[in-house]
């Protein structure tokens, strides 16, 4: 399963076998059965994790119980509560599964070491964040900017396939809409297609 | 005035006499009056800029005229249409110097050659790039769990000293209220302390 990983990684930087090898033996596996949590608010987070398999949703619970969905993360894609994670803070966020997921973690610790060894992992990470941070930007934009079926489209390009796995009022939380608006916006794009 | 950008750099890494003096002449001076633009929608974005002197604004205009307003730069920090520079696409965003400015430029193509030549810079750009990734995390997430008393707050803390430097509706812009709710906020603030 890890050839994944290897080819996830071969997409943005090239690497010897052996230095392919090392790193993915890093990772340690981890499997969740769908509805429960990777990260809690309060937790200490030591790992960010790339998705082998499954879908997972990264969400803030407000004070009013409100849940707002920040993330989804799908096969290829790295989840975490990136704040707790990078910024050595106590967790806001919950990482839960939404389908039974098996992931790859890696601990901060021993990335720094990797990043000693093998500085090309500084590019590779370097490249992935810049994508991350553009596509928060890209968010906080589209929000100002789109009408809510342009935020659809643009959801399902980010996130291609998962519209079919991932149940309306979760996408509807995600785009800031309300389920029987998000309803609407596809019966109008299967007209129109 | 380049001992800045040089004490800024050594902050995250550290690189020789030599390494330290090619990269910071890899950077163009530019001069830009109160009022004016350094980027407007529909440009192509080559630079990425870095603020020796002044304020700046990155702000979108929507279809109803409503200008948004996406990030401030002052002094030893960073700013351009990210979107554009990283993503190569056309320019969004309008920049604008609030002061007369003076940046220092570093064009896309000749950060990749510095790359190859000074792995070191991969490094540094991971760690900029992640906390511009935090700081963009935290935005969406503060307009989802705190009052604009606590936002402005963080917004102090973000960009100290900057309050006495932009005009109250700005900063208003920035937090997503009304001029007239940030000015209450201040009295009361001023109240408390």
């Amino acid at each position: 399963m890890r050839d994944q990983l290897k080819k996830h990684i071969a997409e943005v930087i090239t690497l010897s076998d052996s230095e392919m090898t090392e790193f993915v033996n890093l990772f340690s596996e981890t499997r969740l059965s769908k509805r429960s949590m990777l990260v809690s608010p309060g937790d200490v987070v030591t790992q960010e994790y790339y998705v082998l398999k499954g879908c997972l949703k990264a969400y803030y619970l407000d004070q009013y119980g409100e849940k707002h969905i920040i993330q989804f993360a799908i096969e290829d894609w790295w989840i975490s509560d990136f704040e707790a994670f990078f910024g050595q803070k106590p967790a806001k966020l919950y990482v839960e599964a939404i389908e039974d997921s098996v992931l790859l973690a890696i601990d901060n610790k021993i990335l720094e070491t990797l990043y000693q060894r093998i500085p090309k992992f500084e590019r590779f990470f370097r490249i992935k964040t810049t994508r991350a941070f553009l596509s928060s930007q890209k968010r906080i934009l589209s929000t100002l900017e789109k009408t809510a079926a342009e935020r659809y489209i643009d959801f399902c390009s980010t996130y291609p396939f998962i519209e079919k796995r991932i149940a309306n009022y979760h996408i509807a939380n995600y785009l800031g809409i309300k389920p029987e608006s998000l309803s609407r916006i596809r019966r109008q794009l299967e007209v129109a297609s």
